[in-house]
C-alpha cells in the first residue's frame, strides 16, 4: 500500500465549489479505480485555497499505470482541473510509522 | 481536531539516520504535548530526502501556542533539525471528508 499526496491549489473564492467538485470527481470516478483503497480531503486553514488530496492505493502501477493511463483520468481532470490556480504537485510515499487512525 | 503537515527535507543520504530520530523526537517529546492526538511519518518514494509528518491536534492552538511556545519545541527542533536541507513547511487542515482509515 502506498500514499498518493496531492497538494492543490484553487482559484480565490471557489472553496464551495470545489468543495463539491472534488467529492463529485472522487465517488463518481477515482473510488471505481482498480487498487484505490481509500482517500481524505483537507482543507487549508492558513491558507484557503490549498487543498491536501490523500489517497492510498494498493501499489504504485495502480495510480501511475492503471489508473492516469485510462479513460477515468481524463474524467477526473475534467471535473476538478477547472478550478486549479496552478498544476497540482503529486508524489507517492511510503508510511514509515504512526499511531493515528484518525 | 485538526491536521498539521509538516513537509520535510533532509540533507542527501541521511535518512536511515533521520527514520530513527524523527521517531525519537516524536516519542520523547511530541506525544507528550498538550493535545496531541497522534501522528504519521511518511517517506517519500518519488523523492527520497522527502518526509512528510502529519499531527492531529485537539485545537490549532495546541500546536501553536502550547506547543511551538513551550521549551518541548526546542528539545524537538534539537533532534530532528540538524538533519533537516531547508526549513520545513508547515500548514494546518481541516478535514473535509474522507473514508480512509489507513
Amino acid at each position: 500500500m502506498i500514499l498518493e499526496l496531492a497538494d492543490i491549489r484553487i482559484q480565490p473564492g471557489r472553496q464551495a465549489e470545489f468543495d463539491a467538485a472534488i467529492l463529485h470527481g472522487i465517488q463518481s470516478v477515482i473510488a471505481h479505480a482498480t487498487g484505490f483503497l481509500g482517500y481524505k480531503v483537507h482543507k487549508g486553514i492558513d491558507t484557503p485555497e490549498r487543498y491536501l488530496l490523500t489517497i492510498h492505493w494498493a501499489t504504485l502501477a495502480d495510480h501511475t499505470v492503471g489508473f492516469r493511463q485510462s479513460e477515468a483520468y481524463g474524467q477526473w481532470r475534467a471535473i476538478v482541473a477547472p478550478f486549479f490556480a496552478q498544476p497540482p504537485v503529486v508524489e507517492h510515499f511510503d508510511l514509515l510509522h504512526g499511531t493515528d487512525a484518525a
